[in-house]
């Protein structure tokens, strides 16, 4: 079974590495298929409502028109899941971080045809990267395509939690009115220690728009930024990411989801942050020990966690996130906004045109590329 | 009666007019009054917590050392309420926005040794201005001490709003996970057109904060700013508030209660709104036509509406903005964090220790002075 599953991805990944240079679709009809989350009776409500499944990034008629067909689902999960009877015949796979389609070393073992992995969005987590790579396929995002999404939704998360505001929204639905029970807590932004685990796109402009709040602006990431956008920022380098995480109040993850960063933030990594500190998390869930957030919520070592990245999601109903005190959590949500939606829908068909052209795709793009990890994922 | 309170303001006037200018406590015991909201349990949980009617903004030492009297009450109305009971033989009033002290007319009449009226805060429309004005009395509060908390919550309202926030934390809260019910709605900020009727103190911080979202900014005053900031901040003035409004995605209301603005919003104004326009206010509720703007969120013609101001406060448990669809809204708090309650305690006492001493405040923080309002309140 190992023998044969090397076998058929060395003889794969020969035949794709002269080919991946010019990907390009063999000559016919191609099968792809989307995963997307369902909308029901939200479909029709906006027209450019596209990341649905119903609407399925609004390229039917385009694909069809060109003889390929498009199979459009919900289903990823369990047995007997639509998904799975697609796997074996299927050229193009299109998913998103939204409603995850977990793409596992077995599915691509199962996907003989399988050329194309196309994440409509930023962040390729679900697929497993490496068995991708091994196998010869290409896996390609939307770069850019929500980040400033993702960014603003920081933000407010930032703002939601230093000020406090849930509880008074509570107040009000209940028909209550108790402003020492959400002042006591209620801080301004301004002059409080905010640090970025991560600053590539998505921080860059977390900490731009974080500018004029006159904070203290901290970044760790692998490289420190041009000399130049780090003034015009504002923000100070941290190497030793160690060292900065006890000196923030708020501290924003922006850092993709690898094997070094899952559960990165574990019961020690917590215990030595600022008792109170404030955490936004947009970029995935497993970086952190689900059970050690849920309770520093509980002790209040951790006076406030928002975000929108679970795992697994859909976030069963007994997940832990949901009921911890001085949460603000939403569903995976703050990248697929209409206005991101119409990019990542634009920047897909795109990379369909060039797949079917021969053409290759924006080199921003590329997860896996020829057998190799993007630099971020490794 | 009417001859007696003009008789008995005139010789007050008089007396005070000469004063005014050198305000100062005749020597002696003063009786001070503070009417401030109730922190019961949460009183003690924060030592910042000065604006509790508990810790009374931190002066009760001082003020008693130097002989003074220091009654604090959160009980501010109805018959027989504490605050009456001081009425008659109180030197000052403190009071704050957030749990007003409605000084009326009829108040100021029976307060016979009153003095000076401190708003430990901003905005004193809880204050009948002109009747203060008549009566000769002085005015004022601690300006400044609040705009940067009150821009940044606007701001934080504006992202809750055009993202969608609430829906999509009820559904982590109740179990549900359904990104479409929330994503056929949200929208980035950027690209948006937001407008803020008023440009003073809070509104410039929050355009300043606003300028790295790349939206487009206009702004309505009664004055253009100067050429330079403006620039610097990146708004378009409009000196037709009727041709702005309808331009803007986002309204938000940055401008003081005053005879012109009270129910500025009513029915005819909304109706001329952009379909599905976000509305931020933070300024005053009694700026808005109540019913019309519950009646237009329940149409769907506002399509959100955010803020901490209402009237009166606290808002009775029926008040109908507790109840219409797409509020997010809180009790009276924007103005209130623990940074404001630091700042406007010692604008607070700074202006009762130049009280005392005969020297003038800070010449921003009148409100009344000489018997004159302030620009704003004209």
């Amino acid at each position: 079974m190992a023998m044969k599953r090397v076998g058929s991805s060395a003889v794969r990944a020969l035949t794709f590495s002269a080919f991946t240079r010019h990907l390009h679709a063999s000559p016919g009809s191609k099968k792809i298929v989307g995963v997307f989350y369902k909308a029901n009776e939200y479909a029709s409500l906006n027209p450019n409502f596209l990341g649905c499944a119903e609407n399925a990034l609004g390229i039917r008629g385009w694909l069809e028109s060109q003889g390929h067909q498009y199979i459009v689902t919900p289903d990823k999960d369990g047995p007997n899941c639509e998904l799975d009877k697609h796997i074996p015949d299927l050229h193009v796979l299109i998913s998103t971080p939204f409603h995850p389609a977990y793409v596992t070393a077995e599915r691509i073992k199962k996907a003989k045809n399988l050329q194309l992995l196309l994440t409509a969005g930023i962040g390729s987590d679900h697929i497993d990267l490496k068995a991708a790579a091994e196998a010869g396929l290409t896996v390609a995002e939307v770069t850019g395509s929500n980040t400033v999404s993702v960014a603003e939704d920081e933000l407010m998360r930032i703002l939601i939690l230093v000020r406090n505001y849930l509880p008074g929204y509570h107040q009000v639905i209940s028909g209550e009115w108790d402003v020492a029970a959400i002042a006591h807590r209620a801080y301004d932004l301004e002059g409080k220690t905010v640090g970025t685990v991560g600053a590539g796109r998505i921080g860059r402009l977390l900490l731009q728009r974080l500018k004029p709040f006159n904070c203290n602006l901290l970044y760790h990431d692998r490289l420190q930024m041009d000399p130049k956008l780090e003034s015009e920022i504002g923000a100070t380098f941290e190497e030793d990411l160690d060292a900065m995480l006890p000196k923030c109040d708020i501290i924003v993850i922006n850092t993709p989801l690898t094997e070094k960063t899952k559960g990165m933030f574990n019961k020690e990594k917590i215990a030595k942050l600022k008792k109170g500190v404030l955490i936004v998390n947009n970029a995935r869930g497993a970086i952190m020990d689900t059970q050690a957030v849920a309770d520093a919520c509980s002790s209040g070592h951790i006076g406030g966690y928002s975000g929108d990245v679970w795992y697994p999601q859909p976030a069963p109903k007994d997940h832990p996130w949901r009921y911890m005190p001085n949460q603000a959590m939403t569903p995976h949500i703050s990248g697929t906004t209409i206005d991101a939606q119409l990019r990542y829908a634009a920047g897909t068909k795109d990379m369909l045109d060039r797949y079917f052209k021969g053409e290759d795709f924006p080199a921003q793009n590329y997860i896996v590329k020829d057998g190799e990890l993007a630099s971020q994922y490794r």
